[in-house]
């Protein structure tokens, strides 16, 4: 994008299934799956909106083993070896020290943007702007996250504190800040210098490297020895020996929040962490009387309702308000929209039954 | 069971598929299901409970043509001659008068009871006893009807009123009367002397021919020329050729209301015509908080709701109250009990969208 200078993405899709069962399983966890309204996935579009930053053999996802042939199908464009497979997971430090390793090794002055494959995103072209002006800022060496315009007090995201400026539209990061209490959340919005922590990293990959190097020695000498293995062609057996070994610990706390200079990029680009059954109704196209159908539908004096079936099967709804009906080849959910947060109660119960062909 | 008297019984079976969908389709009706709580269907059960009464090859059942080989496949204990299967529909007059032809032809002093596939018996041994009085009183020539004692002032169902008594337990019918509005319903119920019609009748095949003979001489002729077809093995091709050009009228309205005398044998045994979702939950076996499954469900903080799966599904239910789930191949309802009459509503709409596969 830069001309001169070669940036790579790193799509992180190591989700899990909890949330969005039954449509989203162990085996096929949120990424997978059509949240935002389209018929793409949010991993597919995670992907797609890269397209005038970053050329598709140059951007990586790193996904578990279970995922990776899944990961590999919905994204033909990509080379498959640009699909890192983790056997295990620990964590996103790793995961991106891995990824990092794998830059440098095709390109060793080369820019890396590291992303999360599930949020949605309504204002691409203002993503594309920040991301655009983050890749610049970490070409210089620094290490820039995104901090998102907050539109509420969420206290469900960690917070970024913007500092000075030190270009148009660069800070650098005061602080970060876990997840708030409501009050704290409401000062931070008030405030206007407090922002929603992406997760969104951009940085050269060897100056990641040289602060894990600083920071997390073990991994840092861990993946020195993949870049030896890789070089014999070993690197999937080393990883498959040791990944499991490694110190489990995210991105942030192990890296971001101890680095000696963080600057950040404000971006306002419609940014949705599609967290439930709920989000995905918010996000979806609804009808005049509020009622959100993907696959065929008869709805009889109903509103405020997220129906979603399959192709090949009818859901009829009568006189039932605020009611989400997610319906999959095995397994049906019925449960008001406010009572999305609890479908985990369900899965902990298909657990303790046993039950792992719905998991 | 009488000794010297053979008793037939026919069973009517011509259910359309409205009020369970989607359980219950075109092809597949409500005698079909399973709707009384047990896995046997209400077909299956209406001839299971003849049993003390009737031998298996005096059980005669009369069903569409598009629906004769489900009866069969479900009545593997009938011989397939049993089924009677009419090429379109024209109400009970020409359902039971064809019937009747086919017992008197087996044994013209033969009486028979014409019975309902639908309705749900609670108790059984009471039944039987009703019924076996019933074919007593037939046994002398006369007409009889069961009337089932009211328990609640139902506006539903059409009522018989009782006359003097004839012998124990048997009674003149002093009159029929049309579903009644709430208040003469409610003038019924106090007066004790009124009974649900249950549509169930009892005579020998030669007094109803004789009375349809009287009454409707058309339809008396077309049997006499049934038997004649039959006698050549050609009656099926008649029934083919002519049957849609019966008249189509009840028995009730045809016969039984006009007939000379009627004998009625009043009864109690817990008779449900399970006419919709609602009554399907009421007769379900349910847990302490109300919940009735069939299939497999993880039922959370739910109250009183009918669920009916498959058993190669999970059905998950989180925090809904009073609602019907059923769950098909390739249909769902979702609708709170109350709206149980409205499930025609979504079926008129397939009607009008012309989705013929889920009607």
């Amino acid at each position: 994008m830069n001309g001169s200078q070669r940036c790579f993405a790193v799509i992180m899709a190591g989700g899990s299934g909890t949330r969005f069962w039954p449509a989203s399983r162990a085996a096929h966890p949120k990424q997978f799956l059509a949240l935002g309204g389209a018929s793409e996935s949010l991993l597919q579009a995670a992907v797609r909106r890269l397209q005038p930053l970053v050329a598709p053999e140059d951007v990586l996802v790193v996904t578990s083993e279970r995922h990776a042939e899944e990961t590999r199908t919905q994204l033909p464009q990509l080379p498959a070896a640009n699909v890192l497979a983790e056997p295990t997971g620990r964590n996103t430090a790793p995961c991106v020290g891995w990824a990092a390793a794998h830059v440098r090794r095709r390109d060793p002055n080369a820019v890396m943007a590291v992303l999360p494959a599930d949020p949605h995103i309504t204002d691409e072209a203002a993503y594309v702007e920040t991301l655009r002006r983050a890749i610049g800022a970490a070409t210089s060496g620094d290490m820039v996250t995104v901090g998102v315009q907050p539109t509420r007090p969420e206290t469900g995201y960690g917070y970024v504190q913007r500092g000075p400026a030190v270009t148009e539209g660069v800070y650098r990061v005061a602080r970060f800040v876990e997840k708030p209490n409501r009050e704290t959340a409401e000062g931070f919005l008030a405030a206007g210098d407090f922002f929603w922590n992406s997760g969104m990293f951009f940085f050269k990959a060897t100056v990641l490297l040289e602060e894990m190097h600083r920071q997390l020695p073990d991994l840092a000498a861990f993946f020195e020895r993949c870049d030896a293995a890789a070089a014999r062609g070993a690197e999937q057996a080393l990883v498959q020996a040791e990944y499991g070994t490694l110190t489990s610990i995210s991105i942030d706390h192990g890296v971001m929040e101890k680095a000696r200079s963080i600057l950040m990029v404000p971006g306002d680009f419609g940014w949705y962490d599609i967290g439930s059954w709920t989000s995905a109704w918010e996000l979806a196209a609804r009808d005049a009387t509020g009622n959100a159908v993907v696959g065929e539908a008869v709805v009889l004096d109903s509103r405020n309702c997220y129906v979603r079936g399959r192709t090949d099967k009818l859901i009829a709804l009568i006189g039932v308000d605020d009611l989400v009906v997610v319906d999959t080849e095995d397994a049906l959910l019925v449960m008001p929209r406010e009572r999305a947060q609890d479908v985990r109660d369900v899965v902990a119960e298909l657990k303790a039954r046993r039950r792992d062909r719905y998991l």
